[in-house]
């Protein structure tokens, strides 16, 4: 464990592998780099955040607490995931809707993604910049990602679609894709009540407190 | 190469890259380890594999002979590989349905996964947890596999679909998708000929000897 | 910078990071090669080329000038990328059509790609081998290209399909994909005019100079 101060002389632990490349010095306690990952001078890491070989965080990426960032993942400046969210091993990001290798941009050239708390990214899926992904939001693997993504929403396929809602407790809800706003759910396997807004599926009762939002 | 000895004795060796890392001490004979591929303790890699660069594989699994692992594959725990599979680059492999980063899985939380002796898995495939892919299959590049696949079943798209049967020799079989049970086809390649069964094609005659099954 | 001399025993710089694992000596002046990326000894890489972390440059592959290889892209023996090609991160490329681990195939076995001077290959892309894609042509992000590419098609979906034109600019042009040949549109961005012929797009006026084609 490599230990750091941070600004109010509290003392942060984290674990960076010896093959691992550290350059940022805000690495939130408990998260764990492994090796040839690369986080570059400038990113933010949470806390309690996992991060895998071959992964590269970007200058300028945020990545909030209890994270975990799979093998092959690279998050580019201007990609924003908040807590608790699950990055599937060689998912993909971007910050360029045309790239052209003649034509450079910088800061506000680039095009930002936010990745909302507790979603999950499912393995080589592909996320097009520009797009928020919501919260509890499940991508299927190898889904390709081109429009905003409603809370709790389950997406699968090239383009992806929707076709579903993902509980909290990860198992999926009996209500179809098509269901209508106000449509309300009851998951058979938490007991947790949702509602269909127009921003995608809400939870009825207060939110499970905690960071995790977990079970 | 590094010389070790096994069990009974009899020396192995295997060649790793001064880049690699590798730590498990069950590496059999004649494999190459290429640059930043980390094989982690507690793997079991056979002979005569080749692991290429970026490539992982986690403690817990387990590699037959002739294996090949391109580039930036991830292998994980629970994800078993027979003998003389090509597992092609930046493929994919999960061991977790329904990845909440806020639940944590170990051990029998998690979903196996089984390639079958001699099948083929194309760049840049995402193979979801959960599925057996048969002996010889043959899964083209960019395909989403989240069923079982038959024995020497070519299958493409997002999600796969069967497109029709692959030989031995790699040549693609002249037998419809469609075809019914018990239909036969002779390669004309290689004059192989397969009977369809409900596992999938199976060879007529003996099959060719020699770990390699190939022509 | 990394200083050498080339035949002409002009001085040549490039930089390699202290990661990097560069065995080519053909490495073109004011190329950047970033941490664990790996370029073999007989790969060809041109000027000013930007290869990212966790790049795997084979022997064999010829890169030009200007070329952009983002994070995680490996590029094989028999591929060729021509001047000012943008590669996006995880794009994957092949060069056996049919591969399987016991059949062994080497140089002239092997099946060539190319890609044309100034083509963009989005994120996660897969290119199967035997292909051209064309000069400006531009393949979205998560797309399986299984055809030759004309210039200046946009290309998405899995297996690819032609969505409309993409201009020197980086802006979509007003042409629908299903335009007749010998139709012309002019980019409302650039003012760049274009016919359609048998070859894809064609630019009406003579190209703009420099190497970059940029605007």
């Amino acid at each position: 464990m490599i230990a750091t101060e941070n600004e109010t002389g509290v003392e942060r632990k984290y674990f960076a592998h010896p093959q691992a490349l550290v350059e940022s010095s805000e690495i939130g306690p408990n998260t764990f780099i492994w090796a040839f990952a690369h986080v570059m001078e400038g990113a933010r890491v949470g806390a309690n955040c996992k991060i895998g070989d071959h992964a590269f965080i970007e200058s300028g990426v945020v990545l909030g607490n209890n994270v975990t960032v799979k093998n092959g993942v690279a998050i580019w400046d201007r990609v924003t995931v908040e807590d608790n969210v699950f990055l599937g091993p060689n998912c993909v990001f971007t910050n360029d809707m045309n790239p052209r290798a003649y034509i450079k941009k910088t800061g506000a050239g680039l095009t930002p993604t936010l990745i909302r708390a507790n979603a999950t990214v499912g393995a080589n899926a592909t996320i097009v910049c520009g797009v928020t992904i919501g919260r509890y939001a499940f991508i299927g693997a190898g889904t390709v990602v081109i429009r905003n993504v409603p809370d709790f929403a389950l997406l699968v396929g090239n383009p992806a679609r929707l076709i579903g809602w993902m509980c909290v407790c990860a198992e999926k809800l009996p209500l179809p894709a098509s269901a209508p706003c106000n449509s309300s759910v009851t998951c058979p396997h938490c007991d947790r009540t949702f509602k269909l807004t127009p921003e995608g599926l809400a939870l009825c009762d207060a939110e499970p407190s905690g960071a995790s939002g977990g079970r």
